[in-house]
């Protein structure tokens, strides 16, 4: 539902927090953060402040469950709400921001309720229960499969089921350094197998799905016109690869030590309400494809189950750092260039009486363009590492060294709607 | 440590403990229940009863961290004790359900610390952080392969890469029912897939491993010398496995709905402590296969990393329960046909800085014999669904039918020395 909460004339009381490219008053991202001598806590992303939400719960400007639930250290209750519950608590939250209106001349005067963003300790939002991650970026696959199959790089099942499977959630967190990791590689030109540092490490663009609501019972499913009401919310996810000990390991159990050493996600969860007046339809599936299966289909989902939402990555290497110069960025792409829609890998999930849960985890697989603007991994980008790719300082890169940095950054944007954003997704390799 | 815990002339004074065939006074596994009007708690199956730790913390018969992280709802806190601590509350208890001792006395005298195991409702034992499936039964991965790949069954990883996958948690559980999953199916018959119940349900027998003590950090390792440190104990496991599901769902990622409506476990964690005097050396790995990797191999860990633990696999009909007729024994396996130890595992799996923390659980992967006495998985003994196995009351099976119920059975032996068992993994199939 879009209501006054996302009124383009809105505007906070926040210094900057107008002009924000992420944060304005219209997004209201929720997180975990420490200020500076304080425990983990709840807060609201204002330009470039945080809302205490534990402050504002303690001066009694938000109450309730629903309050009580956000200013915790885990946002699990958060989740957990339905979204009537989570809306009701935005329009309180968007109120005390709003510079016109008395709960926001009364907060304003408070300005210990605000934390400098910068000063804060961002935090994992929620014990994340279970984290699965799919493969619906078709570019991706094709161009992975391609690597392998030239003739034939999608597995038949590809455009039938939403692939996916089970990964750590352990080492999921908001904040590098992320450690090569040592393993075991063989390749082609070796009979035997070696053990060493991953030479071929690659990051992973992708959307991370916060699960919330009521989820389903162990042996119950979630039919398609009601996964909406489990998902909460979005951030963005870098799934970083070992792609040497990936191509030894994954036969046939999939992805184990090649993912499982590190995820980073950015901190903000981008909320189902926040995201609701940037709905998009699903993409038509291409001439030929077959149509999902009746568990998956839904046409209020076709109509409006994807979101406009633009991805960005960089990449900045130590020597540009040396240097003071700019990230080099690898390309844009965007959430239309996933195959299914959040909706649908929700319910395909439950399908088989899997039960999920308000702080689970879906990661979307990466995202690709079709063409090579916005290849959302260097395996793509080089070739399998076959082509070095050219960097905006001269420098080259097959697969990521040592000190580089990625960065991603994502933005909503509508027809007469102020621009959200997520916020960074930050990680850096170290050796 | 073997220590007078273990002495076999130790008696209980609880009634029947000391003839029973899991849980004599020298076993005392930990795990979750409920007393008939109560809320969870920590307790210690003794006989065919249960000692209540809570009770026995409120009466002052326990005392200290250890005792008060084994009494709680959740045995997370126990499990991240080191095994010092652990073995020290163990000694408590023994002594506590121990007629000759002046503490067992004591306890002996106050009755309410006992419940009838029977009235009890038992839960999964510690809320699982991450959830791990190995593939470590050789004769298993063999069988299997063959099915796929007659001439070359073993794929060129698995005897150099301890294989595994992440697993769900949320749907782990130590009792059933298991409801019988609908998904995707494409029969080699057809050109397309369809949606419909499971036609080809399995169970898989394996073990699983209760991590406890430190762990490691994201970005850190376990060298293979103090992985023993980490693993609190072991359990049955169910790997239910939706065979149609898997063959269209697999590739190229791995099991996903095929395995993750459900796994179920037995409740009571065996502990490292009470397995201690069942140890034995790893079989040793057939002439011509590859030494282990350096980071895997510990020459204390081949020469006691296994144990001497027999399981029994039972499969009861509804035509046998309504006949009252004995369930009938699909075979027997034993521990001892893992190629991998559970140190090797433990290692392996935080060898790329994948971060393991007490309360994860780790699957062995379903331990089949090399013959057909004992194996792990209905896809073994019926050929991949090619040929019917004959029951005991004269039905056949080639997979699991609504309401089926497998059990698993599992005891440890050692010369001069009591069975400690496992206590029963339950699970029975629903429509």
């Amino acid at each position: 539902m879009i209501d006054e909460t996302h009124s383009p004339a809105k505007k906070s009381w926040v210094s900057g927090a107008d002009a924000h490219p992420d944060f304005p008053i219209q997004n209201l991202p929720i997180g975990v953060f420490s200020p500076p001598a304080g425990a983990p806590r709840g807060g609201v992303a204002i330009g470039d402040h945080i809302l205490d939400l534990a402050k504002a719960l303690a001066a009694g400007l938000i109450s309730g469950k629903a309050a009580e639930a956000a200013a915790k250290a885990e946002l699990n209750d958060y989740l957990a709400l339905d979204g009537n519950e989570r809306a009701a608590l935005r329009k309180h939250v968007s109120d005390l921001l709003d510079g016109s209106t008395d709960a926001g001349k009364d907060a304003s005067s408070q300005p210990s309720l605000l934390h400098a963003a910068n000063k804060c300790t961002m935090h994992v939002p929620a014990r994340i229960g279970d984290y699965t991650d799919f493969y619906t970026g078709i570019h991706h696959a094709t161009n992975v499969g391609k690597l392998f199959r030239p003739d034939n790089p999608l597995l038949p099942n590809y455009k039938y089921v939403p692939i996916g499977y089970h990964g750590r959630s352990s080492s999921i967190d908001v904040a590098g350094p992320v450690k090569r990791p040592t393993g075991q590689r063989k390749p082609a030109t070796q009979d035997a197998p070696d053990v060493g540092p991953c030479r071929s490490l690659d990051f992973e663009l992708e959307l991370g799905i916060w699960l919330g609501g009521k989820g389903n019972s162990r042996g119950e499913t979630i039919p398609i016109a009601r996964a909406r009401e489990n998902i909460a919310g979005l951030c963005l996810l870098n799934d970083w690869s070992a792609r040497d000990l990936q191509a030894w390991e994954y036969v046939p159990l999939g992805p184990f030590l090649a993912k499982n050493f590190a995820t980073t996600i950015s901190p903000w969860i981008i909320t189902a309400e926040a995201l609701e007046p940037y709905r998009i339809s699903q993409p038509a599936r291409p001439e030929g494809d077959p149509k999902p299966f009746d568990y998956l289909w839904n046409e209020e989902d076709q109509k409006s189950g994807s979101f406009n939402v633009e991805v960005y990555m960089y990449l900045t290497t130590e020597k540009m750092r040396a240097a003071g110069a700019a990230p080099h960025r690898l390309g844009r792409s965007a959430m239309k260039h996933m195959y299914w829609t959040c909706a649908q890998l929700v319910t395909h999930h439950a399908s088989g009486g899997c039960n999920l849960s308000a702080g689970d985890l879906l990661g979307t697989g990466t995202i690709s363009t079709p063409d090579d603007s916005g290849l959302g991994s260097l395996l793509e980008a080089s070739r399998g590492g076959a082509v070095a790719i050219e960097l905006s300082n001269g420098e080259t890169r097959k697969f990521l060294e040592d000190g580089d940095e990625i960065v991603f950054r994502a933005y909503c944007t509508a027809p007469g709607r102020p621009t959200i954003g997520f916020g960074e997704c930050r990680g850096q390799i170290t050796g």
